[in-house]
């Protein structure tokens, strides 16, 4: 019998192009170090504007400018089977409450959506329940059904889903990204038990001991902790098999997870500047980082989340957030708040 | 011979009404209490919208929706005798040059000056050298002659000013806001040596052993260190007796630094909300709070710099930059790349 990760498995994975360009780089140094500035004065932005530069600079098109332009806002929902273990502070039907507050425009992540002029599309990855909405209700953002099951399997009981669930959840992500305009594709996620999820992936993807993944650090005050780790301990010897990132994912995923890192990797082969939020969209970057290595070239890491680990998982990373605000909404909300920065650097480069 | 802190001096404050409101922020508090987030889900922002709303809550105009008009940047620039002892990497006249390039329009301040909609205008304090410009160059930036002095002294051998001086120079920083119009104040600053002056002044005012200021950290191959120390210790050894606000502000300040604090003063005293950037303006807000509490209420911290001491000057002013992205510019960058999120939170509030 083949070992899981040699099972052929029909996943077609898009071509990323590495954005390295050492003449870039030192030409871009050669203009950035501007008369008026001391060298480095500009702090983070100075990689910023490297890293969208590259992504820009094709051969059909050499860098000249920075163009940001119709930037999109996804964001997707799914349940987590191990919320049944009560892993996470709120009861599962927050996602679909959530969810709805968001077709009906009155969350925060709507609000700066409009301010920073961001298209805003929900997508359902795989939420437990069906969407409902008040009869003549119409949603007043898009919502794309794409459900791959009403919410992942319990990962402590079995794996979260099967192969070719993961697969048709990495392609739904790639589609969704293909039939929307704009060279900037921002990540948002919404799922209750979403971050124990993250955490067992970032575990296992990177070799750090969920301990030291979940270690309590300020949020000593939080009595679950111990439950949590128990059940993550006991989810990760489950799938100690799992390795390779197709497994990883299928074993202990989530849809929501799976559809964000297929987006990634879309956005990344159309060389699209992808903007990563906070902890859950992290491990998303992690996957699709196994997956295909080039696509780190295209992310931006925007937000440095409150939980623990993410701390840790940007070091694996190897990324510096833009910004650390104490944010813990997900949708998304850390990367519209984070957009005037990618405007101030188009600006500066422009100068 | 009465002391000197007991010498009649003619500085007029302000009048500057503390903004705290218990009630207001109960009834803020309810209405932040998002049916769509969880509690302090929006991390900084809500402490932000606390301060922006207590500073806009007036008995003739209770707080509804916040309204921040016409910003303004107020870049001051001085010379510091200090700078004769090589305690910086810039020669002096680095601040003739970085003024003349903000009168051209050319720096990075005044492209996100023009990017954020700040009217910007630039205020000799107190340069070493009459501001020259080419025969016909209009400058593009208002430009405010306050020279109180051709560079402060050294402060190594005399004291950087008189009182008088020092009076003047917070005089002409409430008369620079007076004419100014808008609610929203964002304060810079141009200056060789203004970061030594800075740290002489922060160890003073909050009791803090200079060496754990200059603490050199991550910037321990800066070879200047050693001896920037000995210069400062011999400084503040000669000024040892100064302890009243006004007599160390004279001591060992600088024009630029007095003027900040009189504008911050000031802009407090008018209901106006003050932007301040990293370390040299954090000194000006630290001589405006020993000069009048109060003021604190209406301070943004906008940028940690990546200055050893200012991770320990933000914890005696109590304070949570918005942002931490390793500039080190000064004149105000720092301001006006936070400004967004001000709008964020005015909009968050609006919502």
């Amino acid at each position: 019998m083949p070992r899981a990760d040699e099972t052929p498995n029909p996943l077609r994975l898009p071509t990323i192009a590495s954005t390295t360009d050492v003449v870039l780089d030192a030409t871009l140094r050669q203009r950035w170090r501007r008369s008026d500035l001391p060298a480095h004065a500009l702090g983070q932005l100075e990689p910023l504007v490297l890293l969208l530069a590259r992504v820009q600079n094709t051969e059909a098109q050499p860098f000249t400018q920075l163009r940001l332009h119709a930037p999109q806002l996804v964001v997707f929902a799914a349940d987590h089977g191990l919320a049944d273990e009560g892993v996470s502070a709120f009861p599962q039907n927050a996602t679909l409450e959530r969810v709805r507050q968001l077709l009906r425009g009155n969350t925060a992540t709507n609000a700066m959506a409009g301010l920073q002029g961001f298209k805003l599309t929900v997508v359902d990855a795989g939420m437990a329940t069906p969407i409902a909405l008040e009869a003549d209700e119409i949603p007043r953002v898009p919502l794309q059904l794409r459900k791959i099951g009403y919410a992942t399997r319990n990962v402590v009981l079995s794996t979260a889903m099967s192969i070719p669930q993961a697969v048709a959840a990495l392609h739904a992500g790639m589609d969704v990204v293909q039939h929307l305009p704009g060279n900037v594709l921002a990540l948002g996620d919404v799922g209750v038990g979403s971050t124990a999820c993250a955490s067992l992936l970032f575990s296992r993807l990177c070799g750090v001991p969920l301990d030291k993944v979940l270690d309590a650090g300020e949020d000593a005050a939080d009595t679950r902790q111990p439950h949590r780790l128990h059940k993550l301990l006991t989810a990760a010897y489950r799938h100690r098999k799992a390795n390779a990132p197709l497994e990883v994912l299928a074993a202990m995923g989530g849809f929501e997870i799976a559809m964000m890192a297929g987006a990634m990797l879309q956005a990344a082969a159309e060389r699209r500047v992808v903007l990563v939020d906070g902890y859950v969209s992290g491990a998303a970057a992690l996957v699709a980082r196994a997956l295909s290595p080039a696509v780190g070239d295209y992310l931006v890491f925007c937000h440095r989340s409150p939980h623990p680990g993410h701390r840790l998982m940007l070091a694996h990373l190897n990324a510096q957030p833009l910004l650390d605000l104490g944010l813990h909404t997900g949708q998304g909300l850390g990367t519209l708040l984070a957009w005037p920065l990618l405007l101030a650097a188009q600006r500066l480069v422009a100068h």
